[in-house]
């Protein structure tokens, strides 16, 4: 018998994914194209049914053969009506029905629209990282700080689909600005971005530091930069590193005292770091944690499937909505 | 057909509470005997059965009729095992096969153990405030603040048994320290007797306040007396409250960051006051709240049972358990 094949979507603010993935979640074919967000909605749309469409061609399949489309996009999103609220990212989308609109454009296979953070966990807690775990979070420690849960093996969207939304935990209130309007979440701390920002905040205001030299050729601190200043043996590159790690880890402990998951997979610019930041994180959650829960940490680990998780994780939570019988 | 019935058991510092609960939730029978818990390990044990003997005794029914024991106490605790591990109020309790202890001096009914908060929230979704959600967070507003979460028809214990220490979530790292050993904990600020502490401070520090003359009189600050007096139109015990459901309201939009539940239900002192506590979270909780979740706020709801919430999910809880054949 032939094997199921589902088509992934992942719409991201710069690049669409997309690719072909089997009921095993063996990855037949992948795309990435363009998402040019500034030619409008239409434009758009059509974009990812044309990355579809290459994903499909690639694969020596026809659309015929594909059961289901799963489509990971940036919230706020209702997964129930397939609707995409109001994504920071798309400012000019509002209440877009996407799932519909791609479904039309490729035959009215069944589709599926998830958030995603969300999809990406899924891909981890079905093929990668965290294959097998009951339960697991995933962190993005991008340019903001995303998240997706998975509890019991059910991609875990909340009642208005608002799950997840880590970055905007408050570990700080009352401290550092965020740009969602709220003081003192993780984000604000610990994205790949804002940790780069704070380096170069104290950098101008003359903290001694290798990375100098960065700013004086006129480029821009990143994670990147901090990363490879820290292995090289820069003090504030490592003190700004452990800074992060910390607050991260804060992150994680808030996590492990609202629905404890076995596991935490990271992902996202910082990620590359291995167990650069892993280590340091499990260091700072074991310091920090409440002596009553002392010695209890989750499996922390890297994501598997990096920037593919998005669309593999649309492919396997299409499979998920079929074998639920929900499309 | 004669209806199944459940024994609850609810195991408090200073209470054990028992009751016999139907499986309609009706109550049959209600019994509260004090802990003495300086009696020791097997004493207690002891009282709980004969909590439990009593309960039985005054529903007019005989153990025969039991079908299950349902346990609720507090952690640390390993549900699978049954076993109490380390209890920060019953300090000499070091890894207690409790299930098991009852169930033998009980004619060896089925048992299972859970966590008092999780009981607590289970009865809630199953039978009070929170009947016919789909997901639920439970927070009792103390001495401490404990937390139960239910998502999805199950009491979401967490894979280490920890999740649902909502208390102990760091809202304000490096600021209030923690009992815990953390800084920053939710609890420090806002459970029922930090509330009452700081309030202390402050009076004592020569802030002006109608409650000054409590503290004359050498009687003790409570959330009850922060509240007579606000709503006898005291300036600063208002300034207090509303302190206080600020932080609360934080950690609602840290739950509503991460999981997302239908409905949050609070519990313990601080929820007598009803309305004048959820309207006041409410109204911080939309002023927090990230702009890209604006207007989004979960059910917030006063507990129905009260202080029988632990009986009567813990009978609850036997009773999922016998259905979903785990005893």
């Amino acid at each position: 018998m032939s094997k199921r094949l589902f088509l992934g979507i992942d719409l991201g603010g710069t690049n669409i994914k997309a690719g072909i993935v089997d009921e095993s979640a063996e990855i037949i074919s992948r795309v990435s194209i363009k998402t040019h967000r500034q030619e409008g909605l239409d434009a758009v749309i059509e974009r990812m049914c044309q990355a579809g469409r290459e994903a499909i061609e690639q694969s020596n399949f026809t659309i015929n053969d594909i059961e289901a489309i799963g489509i990971g996009a940036p919230g706020t999103l209702n997964h129930k009506t397939g609707i995409i609220i109001a994504p920071p990212n798309f400012p000019d989308w509002k209440n877009v029905p996407v799932r519909d609109m791609i479904s039309q454009r490729l035959n009215n296979l069944p589709a599926t629209l998830e958030n995603d953070a969300n999809v990406a966990a899924w891909a981890e807690y079905w093929a990668g990282a965290g294959k097998g775990c009951e339960s697991l979070v995933m962190l993005t420690l991008g340019t903001g700080i995303g998240g997706g849960v998975i509890i019991n093996g059910r991609i875990h969207r909340g009642f208005h689909d608002t799950a997840a939304e880590i970055g905007h935990m408050m570990i700080k209130v009352d401290d550092r600005l965020c740009v969602c309007g709220q003081t003192g979440c993780i984000e604000a701390y610990a994205s790949a971005m804002n940790m780069a920002k704070i380096a170069t905040e104290q950098l101008q205001a003359g903290r001694e530091s290798s990375m100098s030299q960065v700013i004086d050729a006129g480029q821009e601190i990143t994670a990147k930069v901090i990363e490879e200043h820290l292995r090289k043996g820069d003090k504030f590159a490592a003190e700004i590193w452990e800074q992060t790690c910390r607050y991260i880890a804060i992150g994680c402990v808030n996590i492990a005292n609202v629905i404890d998951p076995e596991m935490i997979v990271f992902t996202g610019g910082m990620a590359k770091a291995g167990d650069l930041l892993l280590d340091s994180v499990r260091k700072h959650f074991l310091e920090i944690r409440s002596y009553v829960f002392s010695g209890i940490v989750p499996k922390l680990a890297i994501s598997e499937f990096g920037s593919e998780a998005g669309f593999i994780g649309a492919a396997g939570a299409a499979k998920l909505s079929r074998d639920l019988g929900e499309i």
